[in-house]
């Protein structure tokens, strides 16, 4: 049998409920591979060791609870946690024990999920990062704002962590850290309980090692407990490759991997896999985002910059001063622009392609940790609302990973899912075909 | 001059940034005018009369801080408050006091409100009733779930409160208390540190005596400070009134509050104030919005259930368990009738009418404290998030008042303030027009 750390979360959660392997020793395999590699990775703001070694116990004395029975979790730490100290990235909030759990936190916990610790954020999943390296390389940031999730899994540290995406937070360090991360449709998994940045876009998803790892993640959080079970394909999907108006700022290993995932979604498609080019309205949606994003949040933190306007970093306060100096009339414009871009998306989805295929990120993750990277090929997608998925595909020049991410409709998450499994499957690198 | 209590937040602005009056003798007023009431009327949860004076004289003594300055305010009980403990309605949460306020409630005290203190809420801003006393007669109910904010601004105590609204919670309450309730477009104001019930409807909004209040509360709750200068109306509106489905549920009050608006309507309509029946896919929408909201509180509420199941109330714990017996499936499908009812709706705002008049409630405020009445003419126009505005139109047979709302387009906020202002001035009743 594998190490018991390295099992993905379908097959410890296999394991479990058959009662081949115990929470507990599950839990204790984390923890010592936490104990090994925390001094380098960096990845946790706190550990609950005895109330998860209380909980596992529980679990493999009791009856199967649900989706993620015995299942250790890690949380970033912008999420509720009525157990665990919940920072939001910001030492404002050092040992603040909320009341409450955040909504998709507890929901995770009646599935009998165990929540394990909370990981590392950016200053309230902005982009000051956090003392997380790329388990890769810990001279390269592991991508942000979900830093220390994505960083945890990539190390084997948990099978399972929870992340946030406003503009490129899952889908940016999952590329980063060669993991799969899942932001599903926007309103899918309740945003109740987790510090807010932007009221139109804050979405919730989740990181794992296969896709079936986040599917399951997805249902639990959201309740939709279907998407645990990632569905056959039974038509050839409509798939088209989707460079967007930043392609510009594509390295040559974002090239590569896309290269690469046109290569395997040929095998699987229905007719050729072109190149798909959004109409020109969808231009400077990066733009809009970005303003939309950075007008809400300034709002979205008031409380603290009335009372704590010294423990904002410098970075941030820049970021709240631009944001205070769009004017109301410009934030409400983008909005219309966003729902008319929406409604545009939907028709697209409708009548001319299943799932498209866009970059993740720039390239591999770069050589510093003083950023986190930049988000500009989620900004859009993010905007739109979008089910969106990171899959590993390559290894670039640094020999860090290199991910592209796949697009579906609004509330085709499982369409989304089984075509990226399908895509992986067909990927000529036997190492990605894991992920599937 | 009249009693300070008896002001209109407008007009209260106007003589507190002249330094007409001062904030701290606003504040004695509505304290002295709770002292003599709140017996009878049982609108607040909690009072900060010490940090709510220490702040007035901060603001007598400063320059004019904002759209707000030393205005007295009430805040629903499930805001979060860092200086007021925060209930949610729910002896769970007896003594809570979060870290952080919500946001809105962090714009309007940087807009230079004074939080006053906190208001009864139902349960969870769900169905079982609070305290709380219709002012007009305290064996009916005021109307809920934002039971204390609607009796508070009805009875004088403070000239602003906020509200929220899932299906029928500002509205209601308004039309029950005759007073003035804006719940505005879905999203304008956010929802973050406001306990969620429904991802997809909560909605923030406000109570006030005027129609100039509201629009001032929100205008410092959203940050579309726009909506704190209602605009002359240039155009004649197309207006109709909108009986709904469910117009064999209104009573002979409401049939009658009905007419009077529409009379007020055709003086100033474009054309005949025709009734407009609306396409037969909407025929539903009362069920799509109670299962969805069902669906979904169940989900909300999963942190309270695991940990406090016998701290919640009987009614409570029957509907969650409707909830949980509502398939992720049926959920799924009444949200897409719901986003197919939105492109519907849009279209009809933006071909064929720009503000509709429709029934608040069944009728007067029923003669109980047990519950708090039908949110029935409600629940469709919240979950298509339409703006809504509750204006008071006359008195039904119990001597109690009746009141209608209207509706416009998502995101014509303004324009909805603009009608209603004008309608009102047009109302029979001199009474009525002091809303305008």
């Amino acid at each position: 049998m594998q190490d018991l750390e390295s099992l993905s979360a379908s097959q410890a959660i296999r394991a479990l409920t058959r009662r081949e392997i115990k929470a507990t020793d599950l839990l204790l395999a984390c923890l010592d591979r936490i104990g090994q590699r925390e001094n380098t990775v960096r990845a946790w703001t706190s550990l609950g060791k005895e109330s998860a070694l209380r909980r596992a116990k529980e679990l493999d004395r009791g009856s199967v609870k649900g989706l993620l029975h015995g299942l250790p979790i890690g949380v970033k730490d912008i999420y509720d946690t009525y157990d665990l100290p919940t920072s939001y990235g910001s030492s404002i909030y050092t040992n603040h024990y909320p009341a409450i759990d955040a909504v998709s936190i507890a929901l995770m916990r009646q599935a009998g999920g165990i929540i394990l610790g909370k990981t590392v954020s950016t200053e309230f999943a902005s982009f000051k990062s956090g003392p997380t390296a790329n388990p890769h390389n810990q001279h390269h940031t592991p991508g942000g704002s979900s830093s220390g999730s994505a960083a945890a899994i990539a190390d084997f540290m948990v099978p399972l962590a929870t992340g946030s995406q406003t503009a490129g937070s899952i889908i940016r360090p999952a590329s980063f850290c060669g993991v799969i991360g899942f932001k599903p449709s926007l309103g899918k998994i309740s945003t109740a309980g987790v510090k807010s940045l932007s009221q139109t876009m804050d979405t919730m998803g989740c990181f794992g090692r296969t896709i079936g790892d986040v599917g399951l993640g997805v249902a639990a959080m959201s309740g939709d407990h279907e998407l645990a079970t990632i569905r056959e394909l039974h038509n050839k999907p409509r798939l088209a490759i989707c460079k967007t108006a930043d392609w510009r700022m594509a390295q040559k290993e974002t090239a590569g991997a896309l290269a690469l995932a046109r290569f395997a979604a040929e095998a699987i498609a229905k007719g050729k896999v072109d190149d798909y080019k959004l109409p020109t309205p969808f231009n400077d949606i990066s733009q809009i985002q970005t303003r939309i994003m950075t007008a809400e949040i300034s709002r979205s933190l008031t409380f603290e910059q009335i009372r704590f306007p010294k423990k904002i970093s410098p970075q941030l306060t820049q970021q709240l001063s631009n944001g205070a100096s769009i004017s109301y009339e410009q934030y409400a414009k983008d909005l219309i622009r966003a729902s008319e871009l929406k409604l545009l998306i939907t028709q697209i989805f409708n009548n001319e392609v299943d799932v498209l295929i866009a970059p993740s990120a720039i390239g591999e993750a770069p050589a510093t940790k003083e950023n986190t990277g930049d988000p500009i090929f989620c900004r859009g997608w993010t905007l739109l609302g979008l089910p969106c998925i990171n899959i590993n595909i390559t290894t670039g020049t640094l020999g860090l990973p290199v991910g592209v991410q796949l697009i579906a409709g609004t509330g085709k998450d499982h369409l989304l899912l089984s075509v990226a499994r399908a895509i992986a499957y067909a990927l000529p690198d036997p190492v990605a075909r894991d992920q599937a």
